[in-house]
């Protein structure tokens, strides 16, 4: 019998899964999968690695958090026939200030990891909430929480600083930066890809309908557009990024808003569906003729150029620029125009190896423009199955 | 008899004046000075051009707004004896979408510049204030509204637009810029200084208690890294400059602050001051041991830095860094931390010019770095005698 690790990543309205095997070398993925519209009509899929569906279900009601988990336990119950689940590995959104690395959790730890719920309202708590049903059910199998911060806490302390009083940052009102574990994937695998870029001055473009970009020296993250919340930095799917502070107390003195309304217009109805007033999807956008469409991802090429020139900053120059995640695995035309913007910083594109989604996209020059597909899930099976010898 | 033409700076404890005359050619100062503590104890002096004291006086009372410019008006009737005023010019924070040049005023277009008192509630009531005083008094007295605003109207959309849905865009909700008069005034003499980043890709930092960069390409506005407000972008004397809106909400949330604490904290209590703990001033700050005063001082630079780099990536590479404003003209060890970190962008540090204060403090390069004193009353004064002539 192998040994099996399951990745889960809980959000607001969907558990997504992988399930890998061990046997005696790396985690091998086995079955993907999620459940969807938990709080509206919930529906189950599970696919293969080649991407053939093993099982789908629909309800036609709301199954909620904790009817996923059963249905899950259940249908991986046969799967598991021929292995054996030795852990749980979690995405979990914040690790404070504590946690630099993944953890192994018990009741103390997801007590502390309760209390960074004000940090990340929208996600934290759906994130903990499996590992408390996993406790309750299985208390005797290892979880590992795995965090979007930890990447980030070897940023240095004026990259973590805001500018507020002491008394405030001491609460914790510091820039952690997410999409740590994607980060950390493309660093773990950037040796083999480009050895200059893995030892020197690398900007790592996330972009998916969360985006941001992290500035690495030597693999090391020095810098990330994210800040306090998620909502920081590059433009995207629905979330603003960068906004003067001032914008939040005039939309609170003249339009009348409270702070759950101006959340979900900078959560929820800004970005890309906010500009554009058609879609977040940049697919349908870039199909669009619409000139609110077209000024939509002209404004998101603009920022990411932007926010590019400040990450170099942070590295004193720039070797290497990463494209990753849904867009910028898949949006050539996207890449092509940052990497375009970015010919002051000794990038050019081919257009060909562009148009192919690369791996390498920038013809010889200065520095190199790649696009690399991340794995946070695989990511997450090897922390998990690091810290399963500790208790 | 000389024309004359007087310029005002009203702030909310503040009265700010220059006289110049004009004699067939440019404005020449004839005397500055202000009225300060106008709510607290309002104390007056006026200067030479030469720094000679005209005149001063205490009251040990507040003044008030109308008074001080009751006081001014008699002590400039003295000054007055050898020319006669022709025109008043003001400093007005925010021009809106509408001004992209400044603006003869009448009661029609004040009362679009009330409009705008939302946009800028801390600054602009102050500024129409002796707008208003002189309309009653002098209804016959031209004068002319010079917006900080004004310069940045040049600024491409993308520049210009938040991530935010049309509708609040629509409402005027967008990176605006200020500081406009200090940059008008920098690209009016930098044809004589360095006329390659006259017609180059120049960035002007303009570090005072307020302190913002322009990145220019030909004299020309097309970044800013003051957004909607003034609190935006650099790190300030007592302003945070660039913060994570999901801070705005934490505060509420979780410290229960209503809109005019936070305000107020990120205004007045932020930057140097707060995350020193000792002061908004850089001399008392670089005069300091206290490691907060030092770490204060080190995250100015470093968001200096990361702001040039996103400035640049505006401009697609950098000719000319500027540096005025009080620490701009002032503070040589932080220009030589700025221009040290932008040695990637081509600069290098020339330590002995910079130490007697420039005008040119970098060696050979690829960019070249000045020191060139801001002369916004001059700027005014030129406007308000260029729209002498019109009604």
């Amino acid at each position: 019998m192998a040994d099996a690790i399951l990745v889960l990543n809980a959000g607001s309205s969907s558990l997504k899964f992988s399930l890998f095997e061990i046997d005696g070398g790396a985690p091998l993925l086995v079955q993907r999968g999620q459940l969807e519209g938990l709080t509206t009509n919930t529906q189950f899929v599970a696919k293969g690695p080649d991407g053939t569906t093993l099982a789908e279900h629909s309800w036609y009601r709301a199954l909620g958090h904790d009817g996923a988990m059963t249905h899950l336990v259940e249908h991986l119950r046969a799967s598991l026939a021929t292995s054996t689940l030795r852990a749980v590995g979690h995405r979990v959104v914040h690790g404070g200030v504590r946690y630099s690395h993944p953890v192994r959790v018990d009741a103390a730890i997801v007590a502390y990891l309760e209390t960074l719920v004000p940090l990340a309202p929208l996600h934290q708590p759906h994130n903990l909430a499996p590992i408390h049903a996993l406790l309750a059910r299985s208390p005797q199998l290892p979880q590992v929480a795995c965090f979007d911060t930890s990447f980030h806490r070897a940023m240095p302390e004026v990259a973590q600083a805001f500018a507020l009083p002491a008394a405030i940052t001491d609460r914790g009102v510091r820039r952690y930066g997410f999409h740590g574990l994607s980060y950390e994937y493309i660093a773990s695998v950037l040796p083999g890809i480009d050895a200059g870029a893995a030892r020197g001055r690398t900007v790592v473009a996330h972009l998916g309908n969360g985006a941001s970009m992290c500035a690495m020296q030597g693999g090391v993250s020095v810098a990330s557009t994210m800040g306090f919340t998620a909502v920081d930095g590059l433009m995207m799917g629905t979330r603003t990024g960068a906004l003067d502070p001032g914008v939040v107390l005039y939309l609170m003195d003249e339009l009348g808003m409270d702070v759950r309304a101006v959340e979900a217009m900078l959560y929820k109805e800004s970005g890309l569906l906010g500009v554009s007033g058609v879609s977040s999807d940049m697919r349908t956008l870039l199909a669009s003729d619409e000139p609110r469409a077209k000024f939509a991802v002209e404004l998101f090429c603009y920022r990411l150029g932007r926010e590019l020139g400040s990450m170099a900053a942070a590295l004193g120059g720039l070797d290497a620029l990463v494209f990753t995640g849904g867009i910028g695995e898949h949006a050539a035309p996207i890449r092509a125009r940052v990497v375009e913007a970015a010919r002051w910083l000794g990038l050019t594109l081919d257009p060909a190896a562009n148009a192919a989604h690369g791996p390498r996209i920038s013809a010889p020059g200065a520095a190199r423009a790649w696009v690399v597909p991340t794995n946070e899930e695989l990511m997450i099976a090897r922390h998990t199955q690091a810290l399963l010898g500790t208790a």
